[in-house]
């Protein structure tokens, strides 16, 4: 069964706690660099052994550092050789350094600058978790989802051919990001192109026995191989009787020189495989690499979580999001999240029901599958970063009588609007997408926050969208959804939802009536209910009725209920997704329909996220900047009730 | 330079008129079976000579229909043998054939007992040009969309493990769609698992010499070599000195046995390079294909246009849509289209401005770019089937100072809608794409029409969205949006958009007032604005003074006008494009900001495409049954008016 990889997603629950970190740091030699400020120049000035030290002076920083901040470990232990090499070989700003994902980029940043504001590290106003432009000239372009580093290399190689000019571009992409399609895409035009970028295929350990797909086959073997070449030759004049053995392998060297070649075929040298924690080895190579007139691909293996054995020992868990407060009170989330919620729900169903499979990209864990995976081997599929496939697998799946659910963050649902729309919904099939993460996500920041997918998943024709306010009603919708036969999806938010045992029954495209409709009415989606009930209880306080409506649906609307809400003076939806195209905007429209006697003629606010991104920061923080507390409604209906009146005097 | 690659593309325009076809009816034994009514069983009954009778049958009818229908011709001459054995050699529709784009599946209709209906070929109500699962149980999956097959396939092959069946599932792919990134996903999953599926690769000729990308020598590779093996062997016989020098081709000789194992490497079994238009081989191998328990891939050599000396001599002409007027008329459509206009504009803007650099994904005919790449070879990309890709590429190229143009039809820019989203707009990097086929596109049915862009364009943070009324605007919409610094976005129809010069400037986010405001007005954007004119005036001469808005962009909105329109005692908005999400919303959200004095308390009409799919069709009938034409508006309007007049008086 493939496990999770973890590479190149981000799982934003909190880990285990780690024991003591203290142990781990060994006195070194110093670097003689102050970490706080370095500048890439700095290192070109260390010899062999200083920079030895600012290797182990950095990863004693970083877990340092992020055991206090919370954030990703184990990838960035597994790049400090690697991004002290680039930066050495490399004149950064003017050569391009990209990441791809992103979140190992901890180091990148410490090399150029940001060592200094790594305290605030995720945190809001503080240094982001990913490369950022608008952060520093060090960072040439922003990334967060995976496999785009090499599309987008190529566009600055090409621009660098056009105006004449002469630095380097460098992808850095890890081997788990090549699972996704788009970077073939991108191999293909840069083989055919031939023009000079480097690509440094940062292949970790771990993947070796976690990664799925033929590609990690593939990637395993020229290691395997290539070691095989090394022991063979020693083993051969010390042990005769094990070398044939060993010579049964051949079938295996064959394979590795067939996979150096996979690259070469495309018109990229390859260059390794190398080890990724050997500076001079790096730079070495990346020397010999910045010689070539055509596209390099050099393939360094490292070892995620490199120098920290909790870490090392199983990056699984180390990887993610690390939070604070789970070093802090060494104790695991007592809260179910929506996730395991899921989950548990998904598992109870399938029990039931032996036509029901699961599909995941990538995030077996951080979408509560890892249960169903054990469970139901056979009926799991782990496709590995790539989105596109899982939704039109999951179609092909529904066609030939199945009934699959796509676990699914709502950022990277984004990555298959195309197939969701192309090959789920124009052919009506029974795909329910269980969507994850939806509303703003937190310390991921603006590629990872979840509030397009109201607007694009209510665009799909016949999409049947749930969004649950409590988890009693997300294990309801999922069971409705996955009986409805129809394109369906549920998206529910990274907080936990409240459980409450439900009793208005979920009926299809029905809202549920939570306080009784008045003049003033606020309707509420998913996780946005509790914030309404709070508002309205302290509106009414203040002496105005004030109902509030679950829209437990988001496709189809209520048009019954909304032609009851026609009366109200004071509508109010609330919604954690932005408002361009959102639920605020299609209430509008069916209350406007003048088929209908009465249109409606009364005040009409809409919350929700603002069309420009949301920075990083605390989700209770991003909420509060969006304006989507209690507190917020309660000043913007009263203000504008207030305003209404004094017009209406004057 | 890259040529235009068609083999998964539609070009919905009229293309030179051929010459007359009768003279290619040569005389042929009989099949002995009608093609109105064949069944595959049918074909299994036939013996060598009637196979070969029958599929001279198949293209003649082709050739015959298809010239009084329109459609798709190059690529379906190219496909009768294959599709011939495919049904010889498997039980459809238990076993289940998939065709990748699907516009090649004419000859898989005729043989699944739809000859009969093939007057019809894409009009209104009539057989489809593309697989469609309510047309018929041997279309399994509905295809349009390129690369999508493999996936849909190994879902179904998951399905038949699960559901412990039998049957064949064979993918039908063309070597353009491996241009596609979502195919090698599919690869990497399918090399993986290791269950029985079968892939045809049908693989043209036109292809090596037009193809994009690596993946395209890497094939040619393969052919050539297999070619050279045969060729030296009967060479080294009779002349030693020539096979001398072939030797030294023995590098290509080399990647050619790496090639087939390109596909071995991922885990699946490779099976070719043999005729693909020769049905006795190509049943033997698919007979060879169904016994291995892996995934087998096939792959045939074919040509497209097979057997129809203009077609195959000049297939980019024939591949494409054959329209009836074009065999009619005998003339080349004498109106501008939008694609050549625009292609026109960028061409002068490239003249001065040597950073603009044009971007395809496979259509630089379709998107009026070719005369662009003949002026500006090395500023001009083709990066195959790729929009994914294309657009990333763009970001990288605007990050690194040039001024991309990504020249794309609406419905394949669905494809790219995460990284325009988190390449393009999170980092409001200066790219422009040029939205052609905005709307309804016709014959080519739901899976082409682009009617969602300007939902999913307009939630786009930061992104200017233009919508030209005339080809004037277009022009200088063009060269503002290259002027811009921001991402921004043109979307025009596949109708030619009228010329007519521009009295008021165009001024950022800013609509213009093309009848004065009336207490009735509308506001039409894009090519609504003809029917909203011809409207009003209906409306005017029956007494009811009417205004109209050219809502020239859709992004931002012009909120000033929208705050003159608030006193309006009717609004109606007019777009061609789905109501969910669309203009007609947007507006309303604005009208009913309560931050204003007087939100809107009119009548509000929202006119647009249904958020149920349309069918294939003419365009023309595609917006009278969406109901967007002056009598439909005019209908509408009055009624409502004279319903509220009741009402008032009631």
């Amino acid at each position: 069964m493939p496990k999770e990889h973890m590479d190149a997603r981000c799982t934003s629950l909190p880990t285990k706690p780690i024991e003591s970190v203290a142990a781990l740091h060994q006195p070194v030699p110093s670097s003689g660099l102050a970490l706080d400020a370095l500048e890439p120049s700095d290192l070109r000035r260390l010899d062999e052994p200083q920079i030895d030290a600012l290797c182990d002076e950095i990863r004693a920083f970083l877990i340092e550092s992020v055991s206090q901040t919370g954030g990703h470990l184990a990838s960035n232990l597994g790049v400090v050789e690697l991004t002290v090499a680039l930066h050495r070989a490399f004149d950064s700003p003017k050569d391009k350094i990209i990441w791809d994902v992103g979140h190992q980029s901890y180091v990148h940043k410490i090399l150029t600058g940001r060592g200094g504001q790594f305290a605030t590290l995720r945190q809001k106003e503080g240094v982001s978790g990913f490369p950022r432009r608008d952060e520093s000239p060090h960072d040439p372009f922003n990334t967060g989802h995976s496999s785009t580093s090499l599309s987008a290399a190529m566009g600055m190689a090409c621009a660098r051919e056009q105006r004449g000019e002469s630095h380097h571009v460098v992808g850095v992409i890890g081997d788990g990001a090549l699972t996704g399609g788009m970077v073939y895409e991108a191999l293909n035009h840069i083989g055919s192109q031939r023009i000079p970028l480097i690509i440094v295929l940062n292949d970790n350990n771990m993947s070796i026995s976690h990664n799925v797909g033929s590609v990690h086959y593939l990637l395993s073997r020229v290691r395997s191989a290539r070691g095989y070449i090394g022991m063979k030759r020693s083993i051969a004049t010390r042990s005769p009787g094990l070398a044939r053995r060993l010579e049964r392998l051949k079938n295996a060297f064959k394979y590795a020189l067939l996979s150096s070649a996979f690259f070469e075929e495309l018109g990229i040298k390859y260059l390794g495989p190398i080890d990724g924690h050997n500076v001079r080895t790096l730079e070495t190579m990346l020397e010999r690499a910045k010689n070539f007139s055509c596209p390099v691909l050099l393939h360094a293996i490292t070892t995620k979580g490199k120098g920290f054995s909790a870490a090392e020992n199983n990056p699984e868990k180390f990887h993610g999001i690390v939070s604070k407060e789970a070093y802090e009170t060494n104790k695991l989330d007592p809260i179910r999240s929506n996730s395991a919620c899921f989950g548990e729900a998904l598992c109870a169903i399938a029990e039931r029901d032996p036509s029901v499979v699961a599909l995941t990209a990538a995030m077996p864990s951080g979408t509560g599958l890892k249960a169903f995976a054990e469970r139901f081997p056979s009926r799991f599929f782990d496709v590995g970063i790539a989105e596109p496939h899982a939704v039109t697998l999951a179609a092909g799946m529904a066609a030939g009588g199945l009934k699959p659910v796509f676990a699914v963050y709502s950022t990277f649902l984004q990555r298959a609007y195309d197939q969701t729309l192309h090959d789920v919904c124009l052919q009506e099939l029974p795909v329910v997408f269980a969507v994850d993460r939806a509303g703003p996500v937190g310390e991921d920041g603006p590629t990872h926050h979840g509030v397009y997918d109201i607007g694009f998943l209510t665009q799909m024709p016949g999409m049947t969208v749930y969004a649950p306010a409590t988890q009693d009603e997300l294990v309801e919708m999922l069971g409705q959804a996955i009986a409805l036969g129809k394109p369906a999806a549920i998206r529910y938010p990274r907080n936990a939802l409240p459980r409450r045992p439900i009793t208005t029954p979920v009926a299809h495209g029905k809202w549920e009536i939570v306080s009784p409709i008045e003049p003033t009415t606020l309707i509420a989606t998913g996780d946005m209910l509790p914030v309404a009930i709070e508002a309205a209880s302290q509106l009414r306080q203040s002496g105005n009725p004030c109902g509030v409506v679950n829209a437990r649906f988001l496709a189809p609307l209520d048009t019954d209920m909304l032609a009851r809400l026609r009366g109200c003076h004071t509508l109010a939806v609330l919604e954690a997704g932005i408002l361009n195209g959102g639920l605020g905007e299609h209430c509008l429209r069916q209350l406007a329909d003048p088929s209908e006697d009465t249109p409606f003629a009364g005040r009409f606010h809409a919350f929700g996220v603002p069309d420009s991104p949301l920075p990083h920061a605390s989700v209770d923080e991003l909420y509060e900047m969006s304006g989507l507390t209690a507190a917020a409604v309660v000043r913007r209906v009263r203000a504008d009730q207030n305003d209404n009146l004094l017009r209406k005097k004057a």
